[in-house]
């Protein structure tokens, strides 16, 4: 099983408190050794890192976890490959243009058997289950619109029925970004945490690494942290239900049902 | 004036003696502080750093001059902004997947008064000429053929119309690749080098750092380095004609005309 990180805020905030404890979790806490990725958004563009050594022997983990790099929406991936090599083109995060977007994808689970539908213009690069579904799911979008962005409502419309399709093949848990929204679906293990003031102390599950929040925001910064299992142990993190599609925006989760 | 640096093998190889010239020209020995890229590509993926900060202030910039990342293809690009913000979105090299492959290109040069042709699928995410040539050229490639890679003369004859057109705007060096060639086209100034047995000595041109590649490879190896300006000033660089496109592979040219 691979891990899932993605990070939506109202304010520019770096990831390295939560990516130091995720990045145990590539070969230390658990067993996901085959890769890492994580991509940053500025605008509507993204700065990615990928690295097909384990997070905690990786120089460029290590830059990441010291690098305080400030953004609205962040994904990161930790592989423990099943389908496809450990070979750069299937360590994720995913990435394709859209609608003049990044979009920006990360999969946790199997889709056993699940075959790429042959469209176009998105083709794989690689030969990961994960990046076929990837690829089928921006050729729908674009079948909704091919040249802007539309309404939020028809992309979470069409990315819901994809998911009910994709499930069919296994697990799906995923985090997906344009910059503007962390899209995240669960069938199996997703969480999600927002913090906002007061804000505490955290305490790492996977490192022993306290941060204290007040300390490093203002009032009004509200950050939301999506992850396959909690990434503290001294804070209440909130479980998604199966089948469950989220938004998150500004920090907080939209209601597009 | 933006500089291009790429780099053409039969073996896989690290750039870090050049990169470590051509960093200094990102705010040192030169103007182009206005952000940096490297892509080195693994296979048809590739694995990429970008940032907005001059090379020479860049963390990730020291990261890639001490991380011997081997590849066959290789693409990097300092900047000198002049059409378009200093944004990571307007920071080179440009990606975009096309045939199952992941393309990169680096541009130098000014194309006054270029227009994005509004095609689709591929759109540019940030506003320079650059890119919206980069789009525009991607989509001319998919008219040739939608869903594989053609044949090499049908992209190079492309290509090589494209490049004719774009010249029209201004200045069209630019450096580009799917992962198999580096096609690189002159209109005012780029040059390159193979390097092959017997090896000696190279010595750079923006920093007292040489190195004797003897030492480092084997008979078979062959490299070819293209690049603005001469990146050494102990060799012979050979100066582009204007106007000309040439294919590399393998760390030789293709005569392709």
């Amino acid at each position: 099983m691979c891990q899932l990180l993605a990070m939506n805020c109202n304010t520019p905030t770096d990831i390295c408190f939560s990516f130091d404890g995720f990045a145990q979790r590539g070969g230390l806490t658990d067993e996901h050794s085959d890769g890492w990725g994580i991509s940053f958004f500025e605008e509507s563009a993204c700065r990615s890192f990928h690295d097909t050594l384990p997070a905690i022997e990786s120089p460029i983990a290590q830059l990441v976890k010291n690098y305080p790099i400030k953004s609205l929406n962040v994904i990161a991936h930790i592989r423990q490959a099943n389908i496809g090599a450990v070979e750069l083109k299937n360590t994720q995060p995913y990435l394709r243009e859209l609608w003049g977007q990044q979009w920006v994808y990360a999969h946790n689970g199997d889709l056993w058997g699940y075959k790429f539908s042959g469209g176009v213009p998105t083709q794989p690069i690689g030969d990961s289950d994960s990046e076929m579904a990837f690829c089928d799911l921006l050729n729908r979008f674009r079948e909704l619109s091919p040249t802007h962005e539309p309404e939020l409502k028809s992309i979470y419309d069409c990315l819901k029925s994809f998911c009910e399709e994709a499930a069919k093949f296994g697990t799906f848990n995923l985090v997906l970004s344009n910059g503007k929204y962390i899209f995240a679906h669960c069938t199996t293990h997703l969480c999600y945490i927002i913090r906002q003031a007061p804000f505490s102390e955290a305490h790492l599950s996977d490192k022993d690494l306290s941060i204290n929040f007040s300390a490093v925001t203002t009032k009004k910064d509200r950050v939301a942290i999506i992850a396959t299992e909690p990434l503290t142990d001294n804070e209440e993190w909130t479980q998604f239900e199966k089948g469950q599609l989220l938004v998150f925006k500004d920090g907080k989760v939209l209601d597009l049902e």
